[in-house]
């Protein structure tokens, strides 16, 4: 089987990136980064999902960018938005897509793995800079400027099999693919129980995505009347 | 005065760079990584060097790279040579400088600076292919691509100010503008108080250096034999 570093936040995307990985018969490393998130439920899920979906592997890197601060996610101090403004949102983590992408770029080396998967979405994407397909194929670029295994001829390929799909579509490709949602964790201000908010600019993505896709959302929510009937186990 | 952010290890080669940027009237915000180097001397030889030169800020971020191994830098199971060989050696560490350039661009977003300095070295470089001109080119397209501040019009500017200039040139260079080298630390096993062995590649490429450069070599080394006689204090 080839080797392949599977990124995986523990969220709905990278879930079923992960899964489409597996139906492509790679062996999956999963790299989960606690950056110091503030919905560190996802970390917890990221286990659970790579557990679930026959990883060959999964490792959590620690990498505590609070230490920079500038996002809602990394800086208790600047609340998550509940509704969408214009332009991008405080959610965004400076430079977070990269730093993921090349810790994974270093594993895949020392793995002697030529693939990574990252599950980036272009379409319901909120925005982020790092989430473009220009940005991806820039970095593949430099990945394959920058490593010995590069130089050697042994290029590295980034897959990201969920960027142009809706995420309507994703869930359904996941769903085909066996992925319970169940175990993932969406929500920017999820509890320590993963429970999700339901009000985010991530739990409504992924809600009307679950609606859209005419599937029922098994999403666990605080406020359990907000979530579908079997969520209130 | 201009923001920036400078990567500063502790070496000869990033005092240098730091004070070249100081010598443009930079405010230097200095970030050194401790990713789990053999060599943990270079952090304290970094917090004096960026006092010493006049930083507005000097930062030290923790990832441990030791979690991926495969290098003589960070898997102690791996000893550091002492003799060059042909290709790149076991001291190259899998995508390094892309790691240390993602930090260093994501704090330069938080802080609001376009600039980042980094003391890549593309003659005397042991053949690190994260040292090659076309690769910081490379880097500087994708940060230019990864980030808000560049979709919103402010771009990044990588500089690499002694890439091109070999060893004895770097040390001129520093020197004219007042880098004290007995500060710096080079060795890659140095000891806990930052003494060099004199015997692996850095320690060779830099007393080679002082020695081209014609300038007393105040490295202290283990073996104070070794050193020029002003390092025995």
């Amino acid at each position: 089987m080839t080797k392949a570093v599977v990124l995986l936040s523990g969220g709905l995307d990278s879930a079923t990136t992960l899964a489409i990985a597996r139906s492509e018969n790679y062996a999956c490393h999963c790299l989960t980064v606690d950056y110091g998130q503030r919905h560190r439920a996802e970390l917890a899920a990221a286990a659970r999902v790579a557990q679930a979906l026959g990883a060959a592997g999964h490792r959590v890197i620690a990498l505590d960018l609070g230490a920079f601060g500038g996002s809602a996610l990394t800086d208790p101090a600047i609340p998550v938005p509940e509704k969408s403004g214009a332009g991008i949102p405080v959610t965004y983590v400076p430079a977070r897509n990269t730093i993921l992408l090349v810790l994974a770029l270093a594993w895949a080396e020392v793995l002697g793995a030529q693939h990574v998967f990252f599950g980036a979405n272009a379409v319901d994407y909120s925005g982020y800079p790092d989430c473009r397909p220009e940005y991806m194929r820039a970095f593949e670029a430099l990945a394959n400027l920058a490593t010995k295994a590069a130089v050697e001829g042994r290029s590295l390929q980034l897959h990201t099999p969920v960027i142009h799909l809706g995420k309507a579509d994703i869930i359904r490709c996941g769903a085909a693919l066996g992925v319970d949602y169940v175990l993932t964790v969406s929500c920017y201000q999820a509890s320590p129980e993963g429970r999700a908010c339901g009000r985010c600019e991530s739990c409504r993505l992924r809600r009307e995505g679950f609606a859209s896709a005419r599937l029922p959302d098994p999403t666990r929510y605080l406020d359990a009347g907000e979530g579908d009937s079997h969520t209130r186990h």
